[in-house]
């Protein structure tokens, strides 16, 4: 690769629109270029760091049995209203109507069309277990695109679905997926973490995500250091009750109070002078169409995820302002279980509570010394909350850790969902058809990048491992116009190449601190420096990226210097 | 690569939808299924062989100094508005507004994206020559998707574009595209033609298409085999007059005739006993919104990209009956040239036309004895005809025979187009701004499969090259049930495996008859038959596909021997 040729803008200041580092240092190091909103064009050196991530992907995928094909990103609208998921999708699906009045959708995953297709080819139990996958391109209208190609409209997904028997055939699918994930990972050299998750929109019973622990990510885990356990926030069981049981004083009589203006929280608290934990915060949820009050301590959050799981519905969703006044005869902020004629779920860390505070369904009136059990009784108790950091960990009961993290890849057991729907079957050795079982397995191909930049970097800028930098190696030219300097300079890099090793040649007619800069923003592993005074000793200069250290090599010995630094 | 673990689903009968050879086979050697109209999934081998033409697309792309990038398939609508092409492209675009409200289209091509792109980063000649490509799915919102994926509305392009400071360096640029299309499509052993073709909405002055001659064109050409012309039928310049010139006889009298009912060509000949190249047809057309009478011989087909280049019009459609009635006075097919007061271009071949027929701009009327400059005298006479095959050749005279074909790439000479619109111009030694000179050059990926397929295959199946073949050998144990035939399949797939010889081993418990029809229909250039009675005298039997010459080689040979087919 030569750099005059290869299209490199590099920029020193930092883009106005970015957030996050990755993205700050994708544009600067003439990565990627922002189009529009959450749509960017990967530059030279962006396509090839992508298209070797996609080999390493592609690689670890046939290597575990999987086999590549590719799928369409237009969709026929029927397929996904047969699963249901049309509707589910909501806004974040692309629509449209093609010129013949056909409904059309763009893909954002692929689960109908792959056992659509699946359903016409697979017949008998001889033809499985199959494992598919693609790399191709998927499109989310976001609501709000963000961290660059982190989140974006339009992205490179490897996505792939296992087709068994049954679901000890998915579990030794499922395994060989999950442990190429793990290969993958660890050849991007990206820090991940597996955590249990919940499979949302996507079905089936368990799943795990792998994450990369950094400021930017989107998602909460939590993560304990004494067993390993780690999970997302979504299903972590919040198990403790601390603060709820205040030595059980006795239950006091029920009172009526004004608290005029006083809806939130906080406000209550303050004005009434008590204190979160002591308030039950009452929510009016829609779930599938049914209203369900939720009720969580003043200091918790709800989970929605716990809260689906637990009610055993599909959509739940926050009611509006209109819709708790029906409810509650009052508005948002004074919601309360006392009276209310609907269905009550309450999280476990409300069963402790003692005279406790929560709204009186009425304007402006919160009720005091409430009592569970004794004021109102919930038709379930269970665990809707997020976990907090003051909660043990679920397994061994030690301290956890919350963290931030990108999400790029994420694993699921299926089971039946989309195959029975979608009429997925086999025969089995009797002749009986069975539904097949399946998982899918999904890796955002861009987000390996952004998430490895955001782990490994300096002040300088990227940091690359060999496995996925845009060169191995680039070469130094320190005087593009002495002969000697720059006609070694072009032999060393066509001894680099020689040997196998990718690498670029800086031949552009810039003053060596600027390629200095470049090279170090863009993050090459390895810096090969020829200048006229370590020529004179036989010697160039060969610098390591990460660490910054730098070592006179001997001119004729210096490839084995390099492929060591390179593994 | 094992036949069980492929997905590989062949099947015996054409599929119903398929008119196209090459549809069919690839539908019955399991390479596509149809998902929706238009839209195909390609299927395990399907994709290896696209990724096999990919491969060879991205080495010569990259061999001629072309570098990689990838943009998006989301274009925000106000870049295609910015050149026009937003109304110019129709309804082939697929047009959308996302959750935002802000306009989309999915990108058919990459002309203004690209020079978005390159206006923002490009800023002195030192950053010049650039040519940049990708490999990306275009969408088409096609009216008739036929031939499977030959016209689909998603398919993979490799598309190019080259920046240069001036037209000399744009030429050079263009030369080497030319060359690497020419190097592309003889590696994938693509019998291919370049003709000089109109450049139609990409713009620009001179485009060569590279042409697969054969029964599913849907594009006609023009060779020449005295002196090699090649050129699209939309230029191919019309020279001949042959029976234009009928012994120059004496110009009668005009005289108005009945032909009541009679407004087709061959309805007004039979009924006057005149012949079609006798008769002007006058055509009414809307170019620009201005109305123009077009005016050809009978016999002749009216060439649109013609008249537009003639007219130096964008815009070109035929008018209705109603606007030919408001302009004529009468319906079509009564249009004549006299005592029209509009905008009248003729056809060279109409000048020496003596005592013609035309119609009389009166409904069941045609007048006789019509003679040009005498009765009527055009504003402009000018080459607007599709040529014939009685046509000489319009570089030597000779004869030339007219061929269906497919396109599978485009080069274009673009020149200033886009960038002067898009503002994308560099700075001079002297400082001064200059627009960017372009050229950009497409190759259909999806359709060199294909037309490969149109032009090698035979009653059994599909042939293919070595260089694009799903698998280059495929190992087939004549019994799956006896161990010594098994086990040595097994070892001459490892044997050649190792050897660097992309091989499949058709392991299912099937007869070899199956075996042997799967095969010849998939087409893999060599088959390995391992059975038992060649075993025993150390032989196995090697088959090339194409011809079926079999062979007993040494089972301890056979690698060079399948080296040397596959040569």
């Amino acid at each position: 690769m030569r750099w005059k040729q290869t299209f490199i803008p590099t920029v020193k200041e930092d883009p106005q629109d970015a957030e996050a580092v990755s993205h700050k240092l994708m544009v600067r190091a003439g990565l990627i270029r922002r189009l529009s909103s959450g749509a960017y064009t990967y530059l030279p050196l962006g396509r090839k760091i992508l298209r070797k991530a996609e080999a390493i992907v592609r690689e670890e995928m046939n290597l575990a049995g999987a086999v590549e094909l590719l799928m369409p990103a237009l969709h026929p609208a029927e397929l996904w209203k047969k699963t249901g998921r049309y509707d589910d999708m909501g806004e974040v699906m692309i629509k449209f109507t093609d010129r013949h009045g056909r409904e059309i959708t763009l893909g954002p995953t692929h689960e109908e069309i792959v056992t659509d297709l699946v359903s016409r080819e697979i017949r008998s139990y001889k033809d499985l277990p199959v494992t598919l996958y693609q790399v191709q391109t998927k499109f989310r209208d976001e609501l709000r695109p963000r961290f660059g190609i982190v989140r974006s409209c339009e992205f490179l997904m490897k996505d792939a679905y296992s087709f068994d028997a049954d679901q000890e055939g998915m579990e030794i699918s499922y395994k060989k997926m999950y442990d190429a994930y793990r290969r993958i990972f660890e050849r991007c050299g990206l820090p991940y973490l597996i955590v249990e998750a919940d499979p949302g929109l996507m079905g089936g019973t368990v799943s795990h995500e792998f994450m990369i622990p950094c400021e930017i990510g989107e998602d909460r885990i939590v993560t304990c250091a004494s067993c390993g356990y780690a999970a997302s926030t979504e299903v972590a069981e919040a198990k403790g009750e601390a603060g709820s049981s205040f030595g059980k004083p006795e239950a006091k009589e029920k009172e009526i109070v004004s608290t005029p203006g006083k809806s939130a929280v906080h406000d209550v608290c303050a004005f009434l002078k008590s204190s979160p934990e002591k308030l039950i915060k009452t929510l009016i949820y829609i779930a599938d169409d049914v209203p369900v009050a939720v009720l969580i301590r003043g200091d918790h959050q709800a989970n929605e995820a716990k809260i689906k799981k637990a009610l055993k519905v599909r959509g739940l969703e926050l009611a509006d302002g209109k819709k708790v006044e029906e409810i509650t005869g009052s508005g948002i902020g004074y919601s309360g279980p006392i009276g209310l004629d609907i269905k009550i779920i309450a999280d476990n860390a409300v069963r402790n509570m003692v005279n406790a505070v929560c709204g009186a369904n009425e304007k402006d009136k919160h009720i005091l010394n409430v009592n569970p059990a004794i004021d109102f009784q919930p038709g379930l108790w269970a665990d809707i909350r997020v976990i907090t950091e003051s909660d043990p960990c679920p397994r061994c009961g030690e301290k956890i850790e919350m963290k931030s993290a990108v999400e790029i890849g994420h694993t699921f057991k299926l089971g039946t969902k989309y195959s029975s729907v979608l009429g997925a079957s086999y025969a089995d050795d009797k002749g009986a058809m069975n539904p097949l079982v399946m998982g899918c397995y999904g890796i955002g191909v861009n987000r390996i990048l952004a998430s490895l930049i955001e782990t490994s970097h300096d002040k300088d800028g990227i940091i690359w491992p060999a496995s996925l930098s845009p060169a191995e190696v680039v070469v130094i030219p320190v005087k593009m116009d002495d002969e000697e300097v720059f006609g070694t300079a072009e032999k060393i890099y066509d001894e680099l190449s020689g040997a196998g090793i990718d690498v670029i040649i800086d031949d552009r007619d810039r003053s060596v601190g600027i390629k200095f800069k470049d090279a170090d923003l863009i993050g090459f592993p390895v810096q090969v420096v020829i200048g006229k005074k370590s020529l004179a000793e036989k010697k160039v200069e060969v610098i390591t990226r990460r660490g910054k250290a730098s070592d006179l090599v001997d001119r004729n010995d210096f490839i084995d210097k390099i492929k060591s630094i390179l593994q």
